[in-house]
């Protein structure tokens, strides 16, 4: 394969001590683009694909110890360590991956993509259209879960990576472990899905619809060419709401109301009356959150990823859900969080009831938490414990 | 006080079988019309207040055969009886309250009254300000569920009724219940409380909050003033989003699954590739339901009687919700939908719990259903089989 590996090390800064703390290898931003054309499922070809990437720890000589973690929907690579270029905040995943955790680094060269059709240094809507260097924005192809694998396996390649050493992901990044699965099944020896789904359900699907209309009936979407608009001139009215509406399925009423009750923010009913837009506590925080992904996530991006979850679908093309989970070899957990209102835990057990390959170490865990769908990020020590033992278990 | 009785009885055609039905009384149509302002919760005046109603049976001497319906978001007075005039369907709660159904109409004399707010007849952002002649839209003024059972108790005192045999609510008819059972604890006789709560919670506030936010956005609404717009000119993008969100929220992902599963509505993925905004069959019915109300609904009504289900909290200004539950004095039946997301099973098991009024005829009933919240609405058999025996209990 006619690839151009580019192999841009871009240490981050020391800053944030994580890296200077890490005894054994250092975390790296890494682009992988391939001048290939790359065949979508969709049947569309795509030029000039970069997949960016970071790794942590060491691949050893066999390269035997090398494991994938997926990001989800508004991830991006950069799964752990600290804070710096490009990143505002800790990796994503920093309680679970990470010298001495649930993923050591110490003993595992852990990689992290972002997926094909991001925003975050991999190809996407907002990538340059090879025709005229212009964003792509709508003109960018549909892709598909299967569409992010085949791009992450064309990185193991490069990386030298024949199997990994196990694949790992939540939510969206549950749905790309499956399809690595499925799709290679002697390149995955363990298989770790957390609150994740074979297929897309009709209520994510309505959920995810709901969102997409919401965010382009902003007229500032102005049909995805936002991109000349300036800081201020995106679809972030649109693009809030939508997320506003992830955000709540994300998590739970339990949580939300032991957080906010229903504190007034901006004015108390009794004292000075109301109006119809004065706002709760919760709006408020709704009202954060979509804010703060605006600023550092692409609408589209955010259009063409959500579509591709409700395409999700492991049975297409295979003769349904059954046949196509009976392809995975690799002995698998999976992790449900009893409080996710929108990948349920009977989703999980689907996947888990409909293993084939016998194999005595397949295990599901149902975390109890109260955090809802996003416990997967948030209930670190409860999921870590899982994977560490199941790392374990599979060794 | 002065008010302007203006009983505007229009018979409904006798078309679809049910008036002529109907052994004992007739299906009314009402107005009801104070000229003194109604002073609202907000501290707000407001003139020329009308309340439109309707009645199924016959009142009795002594008025102690009343039974008062409450409806929900976006209902209105007609809770049973066939299609008719300014009514395209048969009743919202037509397999509750009948001739020998559950609220026996040979029995009880049924009153409906469209909200405060609303758009079915009752005065709402639609209706003319008395300043100029034009529809309100913003400048109506906030109103809350006390200040809709408050205009119910005037129609209450107009119609000769000083205690209710039973008010009746599921949702925010359950909010207007519950407000009546605490504001007049002597008016009601027996409170029936259906898949509703004693104050509205975060995530219940949060859906409101985003599904407003969604509507106002499109560029349609024009700050609410959209009447002049023609039937194409109205905010029927954002309107038809906001309600796609409650819709999600009032059903479930089992029902969803079952009726949609993953059909391509518009074209297939491996057939002819898809694009961004091709749709699943959960998206068109989605979409189905937006439009329907879109067509029936006012904007600025949905989001006007929105933000009093947001505002609902029974120990507002009263001690907190333990106090204020403390003064029901009414045998109470509060019933639950298993599988509510929106309205779950705990909510009325705190106003069930947080009772002090020592009757033994209090109960809570859950009923088992895969329809969710709207289960109130479905499950017409259980719902009504619980009403039917508690009102027996209450005789």
């Amino acid at each position: 394969m006619a690839t151009v590996y580019r192999h841009d090390e871009t240490p981050y800064p020391a800053s944030g001590g994580w890296t200077s703390a890490d005894p054994v290898g250092h975390r790296l931003f890494h682009t992988f683009a391939t001048t290939r054309p790359f065949s979508l499922e969709g049947g569309e070809p795509l030029h000039n694909v970069t997949i960016a990437y970071e790794t942590l720890g060491t691949l050893n000589a066999d390269a035997s110890n090398a494991i994938l973690v997926c990001h989800a929907w508004t991830g991006d690579s950069h799964v752990a360590g600290s804070a710096g270029k490009g990143h505002s905040t800790n990796g994503w995943w920093d309680g679970v991956v990470g010298p001495g955790k649930a993923i050591d680094t110490n003993k595992y060269f852990v990689v992290c993509s972002n997926v094909l059709g991001g925003c975050q240094g991999s190809t996407g809507p907002s990538s340059p259209h090879p025709e005229d260097g212009k964003p792509y924005a709508l003109r960018f192809p549909v892709v598909t879960i299967r569409d992010m694998v085949r791009a992450q396996a064309q990185l193991a390649d490069a990386l030298g990576v024949k199997t990994w050493r196990a694949v790992v992901g939540g939510s969206m990044g549950g749905m790309q472990a499956l399809e690595w699965a499925i799709t290679f099944p002697t390149r995955v020896q363990a298989l770790i899905a957390i609150a994740t789904c074979a297929e897309a359900s009709a209520q994510q699907i309505a959920w995810g619809s709901i969102g997409r209309r919401a965010l382009i009936m902003d007229p500032a979407y102005n049909d995805g060419n936002y991109y000349e608009a300036g800081p201020d001139g995106g679809p972030w009215n649109g693009f809030a709401i939508a997320r506003m509406i992830a955000q709540v399925t994300f998590r739970t009423d339990t949580r939300f109301s032991e957080k906010f009750g229903r504190e007034l923010r901006d004015q108390n009913f009794n004292a000075s009356g109301t109006d119809l837009f004065s706002r709760f506590e919760v709006e408020g925080y709704l009202d954060h959150h979509g804010d703060r992904l605006v600023r550092r996530f692409d609408a589209n991006s955010y259009l063409y990823i959500g579509k591709a979850m409700d395409l999700h679908d492991v049975g297409r093309g295979r003769g349904g859900l059954d046949d196509a989970l009976a392809r995975i070899k690799a002995p698998t957990l999976t992790v449900s969080i009893d409080s996710d209102i929108l990948y349920p835990a009977y989703q999980q057990e689907i996947i888990q009831s409909r293993l084939k390959n016998a194999d005595p170490r397949n295990r599901h865990a149902e975390i109890k938490s109260n955090e809802g769908h996003d416990g997967f990020l948030i209930e670190v020590t409860a999921v870590g414990s899982e994977i560490r033992h199941f790392l374990s278990e599979t060794d």
